[in-house]
């Protein structure tokens, strides 16, 4: 299938893993980008020497591929100058940027001969990214777990507005885990898709084996986006979120939120299985995944669902022509 | 077009304009429903007096076509068994009841030989409206104007659930205003779409014209959903809001947001045209929506809309066996 997406990063299928926190290491970008997908690298929650470690990996199982691999970078990470510059010397060959202004690095980036995407939550910021050159766009809605725009918009009403706002080759994300939640990503018009909870919760991820099957067996409103005082984030309700919910009810100041929250919470929740106390980011979707899979499984149903959506969408063509 | 809903309701195209307080009168519902949608009279609004009114021109209007019609109706509504009995006694063919228990008032319906759907917010929820004996469920996500579910849950992340929970006919609702959002709903696993915020803004639609024009130059972002601990409303960001948002951040209690709120603001905003201390209820997908049109002109528009996404999607078909 090409669409500009598979033609920009030179990949099979449009299907992105998102570049998260703890979860998004050598194993699982190696898989994804195997598999015929683009995988990231999560450098948020990497030292930049840690980094380097994991890019070498990367290379190392793809090299009998020739695959691409990328990086995503939060651009309000405290060693970014060092993350850029690490990047670049390494010639990775795609980068996605996010949580920042992209203003900031993409000249560098891109002299770099490196292709540039830039996550964004609202068309607004998608035209923000267009004017300082990256190449594509990766759209992310209300329902994605994580770090979250503070304007709540959804994937269903945020797809049809970026594409309104820009041509760039453009990536959904939030709320989706299926083929059939591709297509309608894709109907909505996007260009490929964007999927963290699924990966996330792929075996080849470097998410907890506890925090795994604990998102394989959360309902529907199970995660809640909260903090939105200090940074919003989509967090299962387990016993932190639910102080964190009692402190916000009564007021809690940014002061008294910024302590409850600590130092570290993500990484003892989603990486080390601190179930209670940790910090619990997944997306929506979670509660239509009911287990912890392979890529190279994910990545063919997702195919196999995605053909069997256009099939039966073509179906409903022929009914209205015939009528 | 043929689906489970357009089969159910005998109409002709799977879409359903919502029963929105003060803004689904006669003149709306009679619009959609001879365009070959289903109307809705929205009862909430309405004194059973005024609602008798409303379904005697409507059934005038359709007396014609021999079209269809329906009315919804909050089970929450102070006078519920007045309209109840009086649904029954005008032999209104369709109901769609919403925000309540739908064990209470099916059974009563559904002998009387009415055709009934219920509103939900979750899965769950559709799981006991099917026990509890409707004959269709629409599926409302966060996105949506109004009247919202606790649990947040996105049309994206909703519809497969709901899907996957029972086999009625199921519409979709919450951010949907194209006709390739009505494909991505169906994509997704709905059997046709209910619009709100698109048919609020109709010529048709009885919200006051300063209404509609503010809606039709919002920005995204422009509307947040708020009085999370009375009952969760999407809400333009008006001073109205923005005095309800700061109450929220300091901690208020339900008794002081009671008060703030007061009575009849709905009224004063939507129908009576206060831009400031009114209560103005609209979707996320309103800043998608740029001017004031007919039913007939956006039937006509969502059915090309709706075509052409499927002559897009069934392309990638062919270019997926080609590959």
């Amino acid at each position: 299938m090409k669409t500009p997406i598979t033609e920009l990063f030179k990949i099979e299928h449009p299907i992105v893993s998102g570049g998260m926190v703890w979860c998004s290491g050598w194993r699982l970008a190696s898989a994804v980008s195997a598999a015929g997908g683009l995988g990231l690298l999560g450098a948020g929650s990497m030292h930049p020497e840690t980094l380097a470690e994991h890019i070498a990996k990367t290379r190392a199982a793809l090299a009998d591929t020739g695959r691409p691999f990328g990086v995503n970078v939060p651009l309000f990470y405290p060693e970014i100058e060092r993350v850029i510059q690490l990047l670049i010397d390494e010639r990775v060959p795609i980068v996605f940027t996010s949580g920042g202004n992209p203003a900031l690095y993409t000249g560098r980036l891109k002299e770099a001969g490196i292709t540039v995407a830039h996550v964004v939550a609202s068309a607004r910021f998608a035209r923000k990214a267009e004017a300082a050159g990256v190449d594509a766009i990766v759209a992310e809605g209300f329902e994605a777990g994580g770090h979250n725009g503070r304007e709540e918009i959804t994937t269903m009403a945020l797809i049809p507005q970026v594409r309104a706002a820009t041509g760039l080759p453009l990536l959904a994300a939030g709320g989706i885990a299926t083929g059939a939640g591709m297509l309608a990503a894709m109907t909505l018009g996007a260009d490929g898709v964007q999927l963290g909870t699924r990966f996330a919760l792929a075996a080849e991820s470097s998410a907890h084996e506890a925090f795994k099957q604990l998102c394989v067996t959360l309902g529907e409103g199970d995660t809640m986006l909260a903090l939105k005082k200090l940074s919003p984030v989509r967090l299962v309700k387990n016993e932190f979120y639910q102080r964190v919910a009692e402190a916000e009810a009564r007021g809690a100041s940014v002061e008294e939120l910024r302590e409850l929250l600590g130092a570290k919470r993500s990484k003892r929740g989603i990486f080390e299985g601190d179930l209670t106390e940790g910090e619990l980011e997944i997306g929506q979707i979670a509660s239509l995944i009911r287990e912890v899979e392979p890529v190279a499984e994910i990545m063919q149903r997702l195919t196999t669902e995605f053909d069997a959506a256009v099939e039966r969408v073509s179906r409903w063509k022929t009914e209205s022509e015939k009528a």
